[in-house]
Order: structure tokens, then C-alpha cells, then sequence
């Protein structure tokens, strides 16, 4: 973690900013009254320029951080000095549970992708405040396993999906109405939506030409889905029998 | 979880064999005594058959399970209803810990790949005990955490490496030896092996053969490798870049 970052981020914001802000987290939403103090106390708010880096893969992972709103990307970077990009986390997520509550380095380091604003929860005042707090503890606990099946999940898509496949799944994740068809844009660039995807860029150009046939429609970062039934059909056929 | 599997399983064995079993296990071993007391009245011992189920998907996530001897597939089952064997858990391993910190159902089905011996802690026993045992709620938590770095290992591998990479990278961590050739045999059959690396089995194939290149010899479930070295600067190679 660069202290740096933080002392810049903080510019401007009033000191008890962040601690107003740990109760809309659904984490520590309604928590106990003593609880959520001491959460509050050890809780701070920062905001990272576009490109700027948040934590630092291999650093002591120091805080919990909760995207408040921006959009950060999480870059693994391998032993061969290649970084790829792992995930991009959105408005309402969160990074950085299991190696706070491990006491392990970060996995990524996490780069604000446009201006993001944080919540910052200190991974010490966490891991000492759980002993004491049976309900967040379970909250805590909860999480972390959802974090995990979550990973789980990603780690079937990519043994047993194709890449139209994986990309049929993400266009229909963004679709909120309940019709049979929607149009949206795309929240990401097409380089970190190959990387969310796990694809190199012209496999992804190759997905959405297949999807075509699927009624999938797109002029730039807008997406018009004609069928929505027939892309989900699509979308769950397994790709490999094993 | 089939109650009648335990009942099966327990056939034959002391009453008292599954709590002496419960201090060899690493995340237990070295816990004060009566932790370590009360985590043997939680658990028991059971063995299974050569394809008997041991817990399935989508049921409430009742224990924690440690293999203590044999090999266990863990099968996730799609929404249209094909399976898929996602990981395969040998002597030492753990399943089910996620599921039963967070009260939520088995994300997979296991079953006994061969003749297999299982400690069985139970989930709600020790939920109520980590509250209480700061070191164990630590190791827990430690624990949880590595499970879901090794998962998003997995998912980088899986998103930025060829099948051959991955294979390579599976040969290589069966080496014991500190030399620049071995020889073993695979743990797994080839359609395991497939589900473990993430490929269709005619994949697999095609990655043993363009390993030759790279000093791997195969006959049957036979493994040699000529050239440790060589096979390692292949395995780190970044397939993908973003």
C-alpha cells in the first residue's frame, strides 16, 4: 500500500466523511450500536484519480476496501512480469477480505480504472473488532465464503464454457428488465471485458461476431439483444462432456 | 447429505478412532486442549466405497470433511443438468469449508473415487466453537482464505495459460525430486486429469503430445520427464496478453 495514495485521496473530504458512509455498506448495514462505532472509528473515505494505484500486489494487505463509486481493476501481475487484469469491481463491491482476514499479501494490485471514491476498513481494527462482535463475525464469514463460491462458479465457467458462451452469460447478468429483449451499454472497455471474460481481444471481437446468430446486436459499447430466451438457451449449453 | 452414507461408513470402526484422527490434521494440530477436546467431540471417522457418495450439491452444508486415505471427486452439477468433476481431493485435503462457515448448501457433490477414509467435523458444532477459541476462529479464517487464493490462482491460470501450460504446471508439482529428471506415475486417470486441468480428454491428449517436445514421455499412466528445466521455462510462458 503507498501511504501516498491515501494522503492524496483524502484532500478535501471532512474526517468523519468515511464513517457516515460505513452504514450504507450491506456488510455492516444494521449492526448493533457499539459495533457500528468502533467500525466507524476504524474506518476512513478516500478518492483515487483515474489510473491510480489503490494497493500493490505482494504488499501486507493493510485495509478492506469497499467501492463506493468509480470503477477499480484488480491486475495480477505473473512471475514473468506479464500483469493481467483479474476483475473490475464496480459501485457496492468489495476487494480484499481474505487477505486481511489471512494476514497475507494482496493478490492484485487495484488500480482506479476513472475517479473512484472508497471506503477503507483497517484490517487490524477488523480482525481485533470480530473477536468481539459475533454478529459480524458471521457477517464476515458469510461473506467470504460467497467471495469464494463466487470464484468457484468462474472456475466452471472457464473449464466448461466456450468464450461466446462466457460472453452470452455476462450480456444476460446485465440485462434488468423482464422482457425478450433489452438494449444497454457496455460498462467496460472491450480490453477489460476480454480480460473479466478471460479472453484475448480479437477471440472476444470473434464471441460477438458468433453471438449474432444468438440475436446479439452491437454498434460500439451499445448492445441490443433481440432474444433474450434464445441467448439464454444458448448460454447454458455445456460446451464440454466430460 | 445421505445420512444412510455415515451409518454405511462407520461400520467397523471404534467410536473414539475419529477423535485420536483429529489432532494429525494440520489446520487442527497444536490447539489447546479443551479446544482440541471439544473439536474431537464434533467429529467422527467414516469410510467409503469406491463410488459412494459422500455429501451432494445443493444440500445444507452439514460437515466439514478431511481426506484422511483414498482420492475424492468433488462433481458440480450445471442448471441443464450435464455434471462435471471440478477438482479431485487426495490424502491431506479439505472440502466443505465455505459452505459451513456461511450456512449455505454444498456447491458440489464428492464421491469416493476409490476406497476412501474421511474425518466428518460437524458444521454447526464448530461454528459455535470458533466463537469461543480465538486460535481456531484465526486458523479458520486463515484457512478460508487460502482456499480462495488458490481458487483465483486457478482462475489466472485457467484464463491466461494454454492446456499444455496448465499440464505442464500439474506435471511439474509431482516432482519430488530436486534433479533435472523424474519419473511417477499420474494419480488420476486420464479423464480426471482432463477435469482437473480443464479441458475436453481429446485435449489432453493433444497436450501430452505437444509436450514431447518439451523431454515429457508418457506410456500409459507412466510419466518421464527429460528435462525439468526446459518443461519449467515452458509451464511459466504467458499465453495470453492483455
Amino acid at each position: 500500500m503507498k501511504s501516498g495514495n491515501h494522503s492524496h485521496g483524502q484532500q478535501g473530504l471532512a474526517e468523519d466523511d468515511g464513517r457516515a458512509t460505513i452504514d450504507v455498506l450491506p456488510l455492516f448495514h444494521g449492526l448493533d450500536g457499539s459495533v457500528a462505532e468502533q467500525l466507524k472509528q476504524i474506518s476512513r473515505v478516500s478518492n483515487f484519480l483515474p489510473g491510480e494505484n489503490i494497493c500493490e500486489q505482494g504488499q501486507p494487505a493493510a485495509d478492506l476496501f469497499f467501492v463506493l463509486t468509480g470503477r477499480v481493476a484488480l491486475i495480477h501481475t505473473a512471475s514473468n512480469g506479464e500483469s493481467v487484469v483479474v476483475e473490475v469491481i464496480q459501485d457496492g463491491g468489495y476487494f480484499g477480505l481474505a487477505p486481511v482476514l489471512a494476514n497475507l499479501p494482496y493478490l492484485a494490485t487495484a488500480k482506479a480504472v476513472v475517479a473512484s471514491r472508497l471506503a477503507l476498513v483497517s484490517g487490524v481494527g477488523l480482525s481485533d473488532l470480530i473477536h468481539f462482535a459475533p454478529n459480524l463475525l458471521m457477517r464476515v464469514l458469510r461473506a467470504e465464503a460467497l467471495d469464494f463460491v463466487a470464484v468457484v462458479q468462474q472456475v466452471c465457467d472457464l473449464k466448461f464454457r466456450t468464450t461466446s458462451q462466457r460472453l452470452a452469460r455476462y450480456l444476460l447478468n446485465l440485462v434488468v428488465s423482464d422482457g425478450n429483449t433489452a438494449d444497454f451499454r457496455l460498462p467496460f472497455d472491450k480490453r477489460l471485458l476480454a480480460a473479466k471474460i478471460g479472453c484475448r481481444q480479437e477471440n472476444l471481437s470473434r464471441a460477438f461476431a458468433s453471438l449474432r446468430a444468438e440475436g446479439v446486436e452491437t454498434h460500439g459499447s451499445s448492445v441490443t439483444l433481440h432474444d433474450i430466451q434464445k441467448l439464454k438457451r444458448f448460454a447454458i449449453t455445456e460446451s464440454v462432456a466430460l
